[in-house]
């Protein structure tokens, strides 16, 4: 990269609703989206809900001339309905399974069964590294009581984890997607804390959109109006968040969403809005080593976060072992039956009642066996995510210690870039 | 890290063996294992399948004057069985727990349970950053039909991308563990050529201990001989694989193997033999640009390795399609019959035989639609590898294109070292 060159970077993010048999006006929808992202030619489009391989097979032909290079993620049963199309060739793609995603018995959900993961691909855009990622995190059904809060949590953390050991000798990081968390819910702070991400609604001087720039709206004809009965303005779950690593320093030019006259159409592309950001790379500044910052501990947003996460584990992780106690029980009962009709049928009882009982016990038993094992699992994984907060939350602590405030490093050098930004 | 000054790095492996109720000499075992990690005092110890977290707390509380670090690494419903424990602070800690590991109903192999992954540590060792994995594949229980080869190199792929993606800003890259794979066998190939790692066993010039570097021999009381029939020797299957990323230069001075009678005991430690090495790590030579080696495509391992994963990711494609459609025929087969009993109980038939073929055809459906689940989700985790490997071939090609040798760029830093090495 020269001296006083600026790397543009245009992209699309849209959670596209794209549920085959479900979703209404699917075919005309993706037609439409494929003839916009072909008008617009954006460096990068990141979506997600794209639950058909077909569609994104039709939709990759579609835009093959404009973005020559596209993959689908596969995962799960169903798939993680995340794909990429990328103007520039990928040099390297990957991607991580989250652990935790719902539970399979909520069929009416079907999270389970989607296997919701984070994808990555780098790219070498004027000789700068690009690590994009694209990721759809566990739906919120209800906001009051919210049972998927827990999973949520630690898929942020292992999404943050995923992207802060990827990234390292990236120079610019970049991540679109539908996280459904708003701006301060737990998830997205525990995010953007631990990876030094920025969101671009906030950071952008040029914003263009729905108001507060939520990317649900109750304008949108396929929203349910009474869930967002409680957001008139809608809710912002959709983001584009970045940063450059030591050298580089990244703004956002202009961010915008589409509303529900533009584009123009008879329908909007989905039930979310798309995101379109113009994101601007340039050498940062010299830096003059800044001063650590001291704070007390309880002050660092950090430390504050790491605990507030491991709090709400804690909460899910009695609540797996209290489902997987009650699920010992059931087997115990269940077990107890079928011995109660073993003796019933030696000791020439009513075969009737013998035949008519024997299917529910069983029943019983592997369905509590499966519940059992299900939570037990659960609980395992919420262990690995306490114990690696546990970590960071020891080192934060140290670092503290050491009269510093505990924040990932490379959030200081975007810091001084900002500062010599605000000057110029 | 001072110019001249060579970082010393005294490492232990062991596949413990350590499953509760079924391993003989558990407890005395893992009392001697403390006592002899305590006594050889190495800065890292990796451990593999110690199955029960109960054991792992006791040798932490043994092990803490010598090894104040330790992790045990959680995963799936039994765990991942990995542990590690370190002389030196943890500065950062992950895991990555595989996509594909065997099958839900074998359960007398219960692979399946235990949520097999890989372990990443991260340390600041004299101002170098060492990376240091732990992992244990799927294993292999029948060398002739090996059921689990398509999973096995699945693994292995995943394990190799976790390691490229999340090394990047490594000095020094380690890699422990019980792969399951003989030396020449695929999965180990394909590991090797795609992060560049190399095998102490074959660096070093110090090697002591069983024949040809043998980690599961006949002499061992706890093996099964008849299995290792084919293997006089024994086989070798445990592995410290390093590399040391551009500007340092990594080499085994000497490596050991424990044997029947070392160290001295009744039994021996466990049913493997465990690995000790020890690494000096210094700079490396000032490199000279090392000119591209110009081979024709055909004569690059990497892309023969590829090519090879890829054929027997098909195999196993193949195989769980063909999986899915049985059980998909079953399904239909069962709700057939549900039909025909309900119709028989609606048109007045006998009612014990109605009763009596009810249980097994609800079984029938559900047992058939869960291994169609399965082998669907199989499916998926197969052609995500493959779409990987595909991506990686194609880069590979174009860099042939270019005249240059397809290979991953970390290896010609350290290729050069060696170089360098053997001239002094």
């Amino acid at each position: 990269m020269k001296p006083n060159f600026t790397l543009r970077l245009r992209v699309f993010n849209l959670n596209c609703w794209n549920i085959p048999y479900l979703s209404k006006h699917r075919a005309d929808r993706m037609k439409r989206l494929g003839d916009f992202l072909n008008m617009e030619s954006f460096d990068l489009a990141l979506l997600q809900e794209v639950w058909s391989e077909q569609d994104f097979e039709t939709l990759r032909q579609k835009l093959l001339p404009t973005y020559p290079a596209a993959h689908y993620f596969r995962s799960g049963l169903i798939g993680s309905g995340l794909c990429i199309f990328s103007k520039h060739p990928i040099q390297e793609l990957t991607q991580h399974v989250y652990t935790l995603n719902g539970y399979p018995y909520m069929i009416q959900h079907g999270d389970w069964f989607c296997g919701k993961a984070v994808g990555l691909l780098v790219l070498h855009l004027s000789g700068l590294v690009v690590n994009a990622y694209v990721t759809h995190l566990l739906a919120e059904y209800s906001r009051q009581k919210d049972v998927y809060l827990t999973h949520r949590v630690a898929q942020a953390w292992e999404l943050a984890q995923f992207i802060h050991h990827t990234s390292k000798r990236a120079d610019v990081v970049l991540l679109c997607g539908d996280l459904n968390s708003h701006p301060k819910d737990l998830s997205c702070r525990l995010l953007k804390e631990w990876t030094g991400l920025r969101d671009a609604f906030l950071e952008t001087r040029d914003f263009k959109g729905c108001e507060e720039g939520c990317t649900m709206v109750p304008q949108n004809c396929y929203v349910n109006k009474q869930e967002l009965e409680p957001f008139p303005s809608g809710i912002r779950i959709d983001y584009v968040l970045y940063k450059a690593v030591s050298g580089f320093y990244i703004s956002c030019k202009n961010l915008k969403t589409t509303t529900d006259h533009d584009p123009p159409g008879v329908t909007p592309l989905s039930d979310h809005e798309a995101l379109m950001a113009t994101l601007c790379v340039r050498h940062s500044p010299p830096q003059h080593g800044p001063s650590p910052t001291r704070r007390p501990v309880e002050q660092s947003p950090l430390i504050t976060v790491l605990r507030e996460a491991w709090t709400e584990l804690g909460l899910g992780l009695a609540q797996a072992h209290w489902w997987a106690t009650l699920a010992g029980y059931v087997i115990g009962l269940g077990l107890l039956l079928l011995v109660l009709l073993c003796a019933l049928a030696v000791a020439g009882g009513t075969w009737e009642v013998v035949m008519l009982l024997f299917t529910p016990s069983v029943g019983m038993v592997l369905g509590a066996g499966a519940v059992y094992f299900f939570h037990m699992q659960e609980a395992k994984g919420l262990c690995r995510v306490q114990a690696e907060l546990q970590q960071v939350l020891g080192r934060a602590r140290e670092a503290q210690d050491l009269g510093l405030e505990p924040q990932p490093v490379e959030l200081l050098g975007q810091q001084e870039g900002d500062r010599a930004e605000e000057q110029q």
